[in-house]
């Protein structure tokens, strides 16, 4: 029984890298499934100023990697595979996986959210090519020149203003006629120079040669169709929670979250969630921590008692 | 109007410090109370190991301050005072201090709870050698060692039961001869080998020079002396959340803690709670910290939406 744990964390982020150090700290033996490098959504945040802890800010990378460096410390095991499904078993659950299958008698699913996506013309061709979901991803490729950022809410608004480093120009492209990122945000946003916005507006496709060139509009207001020059295009309307895989396994939100009681069980016993995939979710590192370490909580006293 | 803000948060632990910091970055205008030193009951933690961030862990004093300078930062308010009571008006809910009284269109309340004492000679001097409040946070420290438990409910005995992880023996001392723990608990506590039960039986003092070496105990039914020889003694007899002055304000559990929902909303519109002193906390800086991000983002909410 080689693939068998008392615990399997589904996911690399911050609410599983809590998770996983809190239960190996109870002794669990404990699995953590990821498919790429722990850390998450986080590595790909240039500085993490929210997180208690760091008043001077640190890098997502960073953040990560020591999250990663505490949480293997007292015996967490890593690997990197593909959740293709959750099998819940008389006396086990059972994940399947790109790299075959694991067993434990509990089940933390951390496994975040995904962006979401436009769903247009030319999105997943020119994808890399100018559309990107990830400013601080491929913000540096557009140096001087014209990009837009899709989305209202607080992804978008940081995205815009992380951009105005690089980008001569950045419009915000959004469908409604005001935005729902926070005020701090707005107001910073609103002060750019650099920053333009385009309200009640959206792409209808994204044309380009190899690259992006072009953008399709629509005014949802009056219908009025336009083209927009630009380099680039980043996508931030919103997250997707990464469950397709649990449909008919554990409840989910109409949005597809995780439901949780406030101790992170799901309705099965011994299948606990935490962080972005469940549902009220704040969406910060220090949130999902907190749900990281209550679930390992709960799946501890729920190990107890079986 | 000097004395009027957005926000006022009651307490100064890590729920308090990080809703602080979320709240002054939405740029609401915030005030802490806190009645002594900001950090909460951390600041008497020589090491914390399990605030992901902090691989090789951290003093606790060293933690609070990290965190009271990064939410300070941003423009949070701190003043020492005791709150007395918390008044809700149409407009404004008022805070009733020592030191005056304080307004606020929205409320946190984070004031912690305090654990159970003994009140027995040598608890207090031994504190953090060998006295424990917390055995998530200190269990690890007792590898092998021979340790005591006091209370009967819950909380004890599922720390009895954590503890068999570290401990080479784990001793129950109860004052009354049945448990008040649940059943399945109960059972699983009876059935490990490294679990022993004193009945009928009170500490009358910790010994130890410099770390605890011995209790003195008392047979309450038959009045007989004894000293027996441990390492380390975790006392669970409640937690007390500091929650009086809200009676008749916000709706309480049986036991004090405060009742909110997973966006820590109470019933009463404005007013969040957050950390140790609501119902089903886990009870870890982490998950106070995560609480309190949750606070605040929905503070935020209820002062956009009025």
């Amino acid at each position: 029984m080689g693939n068998s744990y008392q615990l399997i964390i589904i996911g690399g982020g911050p609410a599983c890298l809590s998770a996983g150090l809190d239960a190996t700290r109870a002794r669990l033996s404990t699995l953590l499934i990821e498919r790429a490098i722990p850390g998450g959504q986080i590595i790909n945040a240039e500085l993490v100023e929210n997180y208690p802890g760091f008043p001077h800010g640190i890098s997502g990378a960073e953040l990560g990697s020591l999250m990663e460096q505490q949480a293997t410390k007292y015996g967490l095991e890593i690997i990197m595979a593909e959740v293709e499904g959750v099998e819940v078993g008389e006396e086990e659950k059972i994940v399947h996986t790109s790299e075959g299958q694991y067993r434990a008698k509990a089940l933390i699913i951390a496994g975040g959210s995904e962006h979401g996506k436009l769903g247009v013309p030319g999105e997943e061709e020119l994808r890399g090519r100018g559309v990107s979901y990830c400013a601080t991803c491929d913000g540096a490729f557009f140096k001087d020149q014209v990009i837009a950022v899709v989305g209202g809410g607080n992804v978008a608004i940081n995205d815009a203003l992380f951009l105005t480093r690089f980008a001569s120009k950045v419009i915000v492209i959004h469908r409604r006629d005001q935005l729902r990122a926070t005020k701090i945000l707005s107001e910073g946003a609103f002060a750019r120079p650099k920053i333009e916005f385009l309200w009640d507006t959206v792409v209808e496709s994204i044309g380009g040669d190899g690259q992006v060139r072009e953008l399709g509009l629509r005014n949802v207001k009056t219908g009025t169709e336009s083209k927009l020059e630009v380099s680039g295009i980043f996508v931030a309307v919103g997250l997707r929670p990464n469950t397709g895989y649990l449909e008919g396994v554990v409840a989910l939100s109409q949005e597809g979250f995780i439901l949780v009681n406030d101790q992170m069980e799901t309705g099965v016993p011994g299948i606990f969630a935490a962080g972005d995939i469940r549902a009220g979710s704040a969406r910060q590192v220090s949130s999902a921590v907190g749900d990281g370490a209550t679930a390992a909580i709960s799946a501890e006293r729920y190990l107890s008692s079986i």
